[in-house]
Order: C-alpha cells, then structure tokens, then sequence
C-alpha cells in the first residue's frame, strides 16, 4: 500500500499509525496499529474516533492485514469483528462491505487499491461537502457545533468543521461556539485543539448553554455530523445534537446535519431503525483522559448513556452532502433513498 | 444564638458550621465559618450554596459576629459584603435585607432571633412545597430534575428534591433522571447523594441527554427550583434550566419550578433584569473538586461560563410556592407581584 498522511492516521513505511485522540490536547501520541484486537480497542476507546474515520482506519488495517499474507478466512472474521465494534455509524459497515466485496471478487491482492481508494475518496468527499456548506454561511455568522467533525474524525477537512475551515479560509469572519460534548469531551478536547489549528474564533461552553445563547440571538445555525442518516432524513449522531435540534427549531435557527454519501443508510427507513450504542456507565460518573479517570459522582450511581440519539428529519433546514444540499422536500421525496 | 441543625448547615456550642459541598460526595467534612471572608470564599467555591441556603448560612454568621460584639458599621459592611458575593439568587439579598432591618429597629442584641427564625421558617417553607408538590405526581411517574435543590441547598427537606422526597414518602413509586448539571456537577455530585439518602431509585444522565428521554417518553415532568423568580413569572436557575424548559414544551411535558416566596423579587419585572453572575473559564475547561483540578481542554481555550439562565414564564407549567400553586393564568394576572 502506498504511503497515505491525514491528521489523525497515516500509512507509512509499511505502517498503521493511528493519532491517540484519548490523548488529545494535551499529548499528540502516535499508536501502531497492527492487529484487529488493537484496533477495535482502540474505536471502542475512541483513540480513533469519527464515523468516517473508524470506517477508513479498519479499511487500512485490512489491507495491511492482507499484505501480510493473512488468508481469506481471517480476513472475513477480521472484517466481521470490526464491523461490530461500533453498532450505530453506518460508514464503517460501508467500508467493510466494500471491503469485502473487492476481496471475493478480485482476491486478497486488490484490498490496498480499495483501502486506499477509500482514503482519497474521503478526502474529496470532505473538500466537496465543505464547498458546498460554505456557499450557506453568511459573512459574521456565529455557527454552533457539538462533538467533532473535523481532521480528527475523517481523512480530510472534515465534515461539520471541513465547512466551518472553508468559511474561514474564504474570510466570512465567522465565530463557532463549541460544545463540549459530554460525557467525552470530544468538543473540549478536540474541536477546540482543531479551531486552534485552523485559526478560527471560538469560545467553549458546557452543551446546556447553548439554548441560552440561541435565546440571546448569538447564535446563527447549527452545524453537525452524522454517524447515520436514515432514508427518510432522520439521523444519529453523537448524543446531545437532538436537544440543539429542538432548541434551534424553537428558535428559529438554521440546522443542518453535513456527512458524505457514505453515512447515507438508505436501506434503514427512518431514525427509529438506527441501533444506538450504549457505554461504560463510569463515562458518566465521572471523565477518564490522559490525566487519569475520576469519578465524581456516588461510584455506584446508575446511570443511562446512550452514545447517540436521533434527531427526526422535520428538525432539519438542509443535509449538506458531497452531492449537494438537500431540502426537506427532496427528502421527503425520497432523495435519500436513490442516493448514488 | 439556639443549636440549630440542617443536613448541610449548623449551629452548635456558639459555633457556625458548614458541610463542605465541595468534598461531596466523597468526603462529608464539616468547616467551622466565623468570618465574612470565610463565609465569601465558602459561597463563592459553592462549599455553601442554593439560593435558600447561602441566605440562612449568611444570615447565621452575621447573628453569631453579632454575638461577638461585632458593631453596627461593621456589622452593615458585613451584610453588603455577604449580599454581593452571589448577584443572582434573591434570597440573600432578602435575607441581608431582613437581617439590616432587625438591626436598626431593634439593635444587634435582636440579629439571633431574627436568623433563627429565618432557619426555622425555612424549615416550614420546604415542608409546605413539598407537601403542594407532591399533589401533582401521578404514581409512577418519571421526574427530571436539575442541579441540586434538597438538603444540601436549604435548611429543611429542599425545594424540586422536597416534593420528589414527599412523594416518595407517600409511596407514590417515583424514578428521578438526575441531570449531571455542567459545570459544578451538583446534580451528578450532590442530587444522586441525596437521591441515595431519601432511597429514590435514580439514573444519573448527561445534560445533554434529557431531551431524548423525553423524546421516548421516558419523562413524566420536569422539577426544579430556582434563584429569583420576577414579577410576570420569568425565573433565573442553574445554567441548563432553560434547556429543559424548550424541550419539556417541544414534547408536551409538564414543566414546574419549586421555591419558597424568598426567592420572588416582585420588584424585578422580568426575567431580562435579573443579573446573571459570569464564573472563572477553567470550571468549563475542565473540573474541580476534592479530587484535584483538572483541565482537559486547551489551558486557554476562550470560555462563555454563565452561572445562570432564564427561563421565561411561558414555558412554565406551574410555579410551586410554599404559598401554593401558581397557574400560567393567576401569573400573568400579577399574583406574583403581591405575594405576601
């Protein structure tokens, strides 16, 4: 396989290396990465997180697998174990069908030409999707986004933040509030280290403030990922995106879910079909990080922790694909369901 | 000054003692307070706190230097010092305001029985909330609450968690869905100590995660207290309060606030005038705690940290005063405004 760089994941020298996101901001660690069991330890750990990017890491790690003389067998039970790792992000089922279709109709030799097809693939997908978003950001917009959609879960700029990055590089003098994204962090952690990067303004802030800022008129539209967008426009993502979805609607707030083709699930028919992973109760109790794992609450404490919810179709003003933005009426219409 | 004892304040031996909220739940360490500054530093770290609470323990303290032969100049400096260190719950200024009065009608020899009266009378307040509340919950419900507004936040059984405790006294076979309330923690700190302590089965969530409860119809109807409640019923509550209060009414789910008369400022006319208190960036960036400080954001990540927001009255269902239940309708007709 040749040599491919991203942010957060790179192919080199024979290589899989894998940016520790558990470590982010405060230590940038590069982890090799050579076997399943690694691998899924590591999405189940969110070390690599992201629905495109776990989707394109186990695609890597078939390849380099495959490269290493493993036989078919093993890589199907490979693909099969990955698969599972995560249940409601639909891009890493994408990848691995693909993955596996490439492997019993062209043989073990053919998985680097598609693993690597998926890397570049991803990245236009992101320059398509940040093209297309940063044509309906106002100059002076203030944007709010949660979790984080950015270098750090795909190949390339992103999704959510890939148009946030293209309003900026354009000089629309955007601001974006983060969300931090409980229980996680990935918007404390992550999307802040990457506005850093990326030079835009921002400010941080707890998510039960944000419907406080939408009353106050500071906020001018939602941007957000998806990890799975059902035929019907219905989609998952990251825990806390439907109560900014009910808050922007209340408010009158443009709200748009940005994710390519691929996190398209056009054989689920609506929200209610998306499998919805559960978690540690302890990621509730307290954070766990590179600086420790601390429990505030009573160690006993129940606890619910859904890691995604789903925000219905009729809460969103546009899907900003790589195809293009789809209205609510081209939804309705079934749009999502012919998609490619 | 008599021996006076709530969960999380007392009065012993001549000695003004507060339970370090701060170390809960995992260290129940009580501090002796004999200063204003001590008292200013305890409110401001929320080792004392809730709105009812930080009245009474300041109003003890000014009884007990009074006691101490403090003088009428220092003793007025006291009060004003103590009434600025928190701008947005009413109840201290009420409390400052009651205590100043006693001390130029009837001289500092007259402060003891004025702040035990105070603690006693909030006594009774939480008792009749409790008992107002408790007639609205349907056997079986499921309640949201919000911060922490029990033991630990008055002198007597709570505001929202006095009408949960009531409820589950009379058997009523309640579960309560305990906010975590970023960034403090009190609900996942406190709330769930309590919950424990009264034996209501609970689960711990994420702010963020409430709206898709209610979205599965998992949630019965939201209770929580609050910090000043205006003339025409808009009313000030720990960050996150408004929140629930757009998404309890996008699903159609009753939505109460629970205080005693000593948190309505009829003199303030909406919820636009009450002043919000800002707090220090690093309780976003990270957490704090007896386990340590911990920061796991970018160290200086810029930070939006209101203590604080308002919910306006129309999307309140109720307001449960000590006094009885408040209609939308009795509301808008100026109850409010001439209460007691």
């Amino acid at each position: 396989m040749k040599d491919l760089i991203a942010t957060s994941l790179k192919y080199q020298h024979g290589q899989l290396l894998v940016l520790d996101q558990y470590q982010l901001p405060h230590r940038e660690v590069w982890l090799p990465c050579d076997s399943v069991e690694a691998m899924v330890a590591m999405i189940r750990k969110l070390q690599i997180r992201g629905a495109p990017l776990i989707g394109i890491g186990a695609s890597l790690l078939l390849a380099h697998l495959a490269e290493q003389e493993t036989g078919v067998p093993a890589l199907e039970q490979a693909a099969q174990t990955l698969r599972e790792s995560r249940p409601t992000a639909v891009n890493l089922m994408n990848c691995m069908d693909r993955m596996l279709a490439t492997l019993h109709r062209d043989g073990t030799a053919a998985l680097s030409a598609t693993a690597e097809a998926i890397f570049d693939e991803d990245i236009e997908l992101c320059r398509r999707m940040a093209e297309q978003g940063a044509g309906l950001i106002r100059p002076g917009s203030a944007i709010l986004t949660h979790c984080n959609t950015g270098s750090l879960a795909t190949a390339g700029v992103g999704t959510a933040i890939g148009v946030i990055g293209e309003a900026q590089r354009l000089g629309k003098g955007i601001h974006v509030y983060v969300d931090e994204t409980r229980p996680l962090l990935q918007g404390g952690r992550l999307t802040s280290w990457e506005m850093r990067r990326l030079g835009v303004p921002y400010t941080l802030i707890c998510d039960n403030m944000a419907a406080m800022l939408m009353a106050q008129g500071k906020i001018d539209c939602v941007l957000v990922g998806a990890d799975r967008i059902a035929a019907n426009g219905d989609f998952a993502n990251k825990v806390g995106t439907y109560s900014l979805a009910v808050n922007a609607h209340y408010h009158g707030i443009p709200f748009y879910a940005v994710a390519p083709y691929t996190t398209v699930d056009p054989q689920c028919p609506d929200g209610s079909a998306i499998p919805i992973e559960q978690r540690a109760a302890d990621e509730v109790r307290g954070v766990g990080g590179s600086f420790g794992e601390i429990v505030w609450s009573p160690g006993d404490a129940p606890v619910y922790n859904p890691a995604f919810d789903v925000t219905p179709a009729q809460l969103v003003t546009g899907w900003i694909l790589d195809t293009g933005i789809l209205t609510p009426q081209q939804v309705a219409e079934g749009s999502l369901s012919h998609l490619r």
